[in-house]
C-alpha cells in the first residue's frame, strides 16, 4: 500500500474489519464504542479502552488528578453510548521520567477516586517510565461493564433506519475553552440519562454513540452504520452559550449521548435537555454522509469535526 | 513528601494499597499478576494490563510485528501465573506521528494474531498518535480470563509458609541477546504448565508468579506477599547455555513460572523441566530479603534483577 501519513481513523476502520468474524464469545465486535463478550449460559461483558495523551488531548501543564479524572470520565461515557453499567478499570501508564512521585499520585488519584464515584473501582494497571524525558505521557483506561437493561440489552451503534429521528442529549459546543480548560476536562458521564432513555423508549431507542469527534463526524458514524446518511437542521442545535451551529457540531468532546429513535424521545431526561436535531435519510452513495440545513440551505458537514489537533 | 526521581516500584506499592478494601466484588486487588472481580452467583473474571513502551521494552528500530506480539505474550504470562485461562485482549496504542500506516498495520497483526492464536481475541482498543514524533511509542494491552481450575481457585501470589519448596519452569537468564533481540520477544506462555501444574500439585501449589523482573526480585515478591524470606541455591539454578547464576536471577524476561509449594513438584510438565531452586524461611526482619547460597557462601542479592534500564 501507499504509505500516507498515520490517520486513527483510516486504521481503526481497517483493524475494525479484521476483528469481524472473530469466535462466538465475541457478541460485538470492534468498531462500537465496547466490545460485548459472552462470558457462561447467562454472563455478558463489556469492555473498552481509550487514552489520553498529554499535549494531545489535555495540555502538557495540565493538572495531574485532572488527567486521571477525564481518562476515566472517557471511557464511562462509553459505557454511558451502550447504556451499560461500568463495574471495574484498568489503567496503564507511561509517565515521562521527569515527572515527580507527586504528580504521578495525584494522577493516580484522579484515577482512583473518578473510578470510586461511578462504582467502577480501579483495580489494576500497570506503570512504566519512558526512556527520554521528551516523550509524552499516556494513560490508557480499560473500562468492564455489564448490561443494564433487561436480557443483557445494550444500545450499538447500528440500527438506525431511513425515517428514524436523530437526536443528543444536553448542549453543544465549546468543550475547550480558551485555555484549554472547560468541559472536555470534567463533564457528567450519562449513564443514568442512557438507561431511562432505553428504558422510556424501548425497542424505540434503536442506536446510540457518545459525542467525542463532534456531531458531524459521530451522526456519520450512526448513519454509516445503518447504511444512511443523516440531515440535521441547524435551527433546532442546542448550542452552549457563545457557540454557533459550527461550533455544535464541530468542537468534540461533549460526552452527550447522540442517538436514532423511532418516535419522539423525552424533552427532559434526569434534569437533561433531549433534542431531536434531525433524522436519517437514504442515501444512493457510500453511507454516512451529514448535512445541515441552515436558513434553507443544505450544506455538506461529513469534513467538520475535531481533528485531535492537539494543544 | 520529598520528591524522588520516579520509581515505578515505589509508585507501584503505594497504589496497590490504596486498591485495598474495594467493593466485595474485588477479590483479588491491585498487586497480584491479575485483579479478580466477582461478575454475579458464579462467575469470576480475571484482569491485567500491562505495557511495551519502545525504547524501554524494546529496542527503537524492533520490527512492528515482533512488538505486538510481545505486548500480547506478556499479558498471557500473567495470565498462566494465575493458572487461569484467557478470553480476550484490548488493545491501546500511541504512536509516533513518524511511524507509517504499515508499521501499524504490522503492529495490529502482532496482537490480532498472537491474541487469535491463544484463543484470547484482540476484541478492541484505541489508537493515537503523539504530537511530537520525538515521543515513544506506547502500547498497552488489557486481557481478560477466567478460572481453569474447579472452584474458580486462582493461584495468587500470596500463600507461601515457612518451608515451602521454591521452584520455577524452565530455564533462566540470556533472555535479552546482545543484538536486543532473544526470547524476551517471543516466548511460550506457560498457560497449559501452569494448569497441569495446579491440577497435579492441588492444595500443595500456594503461590505463584512469572519471572518479569528476575528470580532475585520475584521470589522476593511471593516471598514478602507471605511475610517470609527466600533462600536459592545457585547450583541448582537450570542456567540457559552461557548464563552463570547472577544472570539466571537478574537477567528478567524470563517469563517463566515461579511459585510455591508445598511437595516436590513433578520434574517435567508437558515437555518443559521443572527445578526446585530454594525454600522459603521465616524472617526477623522486614519481610521479602532474598539470599542464595553459592560455593557454601550465603550471599544478598535482593538488589539484584532488571532495572527496565532501556535500550
Amino acid at each position: 500500500m501507499t504509505d500516507q501519513p498515520l490517520s486513527e481513523s483510516v486504521l481503526h476502520a481497517r483493524f475494525d474489519h479484521l476483528g469481524r468474524g472473530l469466535s462466538d464469545r465475541v457478541l460485538l465486535s470492534p468498531g462500537d464504542d465496547m466490545a460485548m463478550l459472552r462470558l457462561d449460559d447467562s454472563g455478558h461483558l463489556l469492555v473498552a479502552a481509550d487514552q489520553v495523551v498529554i499535549g494531545r488531548h489535555v495540555r502538557l501543564d495540565e493538572d495531574p488528578h485532572a488527567i486521571g479524572r477525564k481518562a476515566v470520565l472517557r471511557n464511562l461515557s462509553d459505557v454511558a453510548a451502550m447504556a451499560a453499567r461500568p463495574i471495574a478499570t484498568i489503567a496503564a501508564a507511561t509517565l515521562s521520567p521527569r515527572r515527580s512521585h507527586g504528580w504521578a499520585e495525584q494522577l493516580h488519584a484522579g484515577l482512583h477516586e473518578t473510578g470510586l464515584a461511578f462504582d467502577a473501582p480501579l483495580i489494576g494497571g500497570d506503570l512504566a517510565t519512558h526512556i527520554s524525558e521528551d516523550s509524552a505521557d499516556v494513560i490508557a483506561v480499560t473500562i468492564l461493564a455489564i448490561p443494564a437493561l433487561p436480557a443483557n440489552r445494550v444500545i450499538s451503534r447500528k440500527g438506525a433506519e431511513a425515517g428514524d429521528l436523530l437526536a443528543v442529549t444536553g448542549r453543544l459546543g465549546g468543550s475547550l475553552d480558551s485555555t484549554g480548560g472547560g468541559r472536555h476536562l470534567d463533564f457528567p458521564p450519562r449513564l443514568e440519562e442512557a438507561i431511562q432513555l432505553a428504558e422510556l423508549l424501548g425497542p424505540d431507542l434503536v442506536a446510540m454513540l457518545d459525542v467525542s469527534d463532534g456531531v458531524a463526524r459521530d451522526a456519520g458514524r450512526l448513519a454509516a452504520a445503518g447504511g444512511l446518511d443523516a440531515r440535521i437542521t441547524a435551527a433546532t442545535l442546542p448550542c452552549n452559550p457563545g457557540c454557533g451551529w459550527k461550533e455544535a457540531v464541530g468542537d468534540g468532546e461533549d460526552y452527550e449521548l447522540l442517538f436514532a429513535c423511532r418516535r419522539q424521545p423525552p424533552a427532559m431526561l434526569n434534569g437533561v435537555p433531549v433534542t431531536v436535531i434531525g433524522r436519517f435519510v437514504e442515501t444512493a452513495n457510500p453511507p454516512g454522509a451529514v448535512k445541515i440545513e441552515v436558513d434553507g440551505i443544505i450544506r455538506s458537514i461529513s469534513d467538520l469535526g475535531w481533528e485531535h489537533a492537539g494543544f
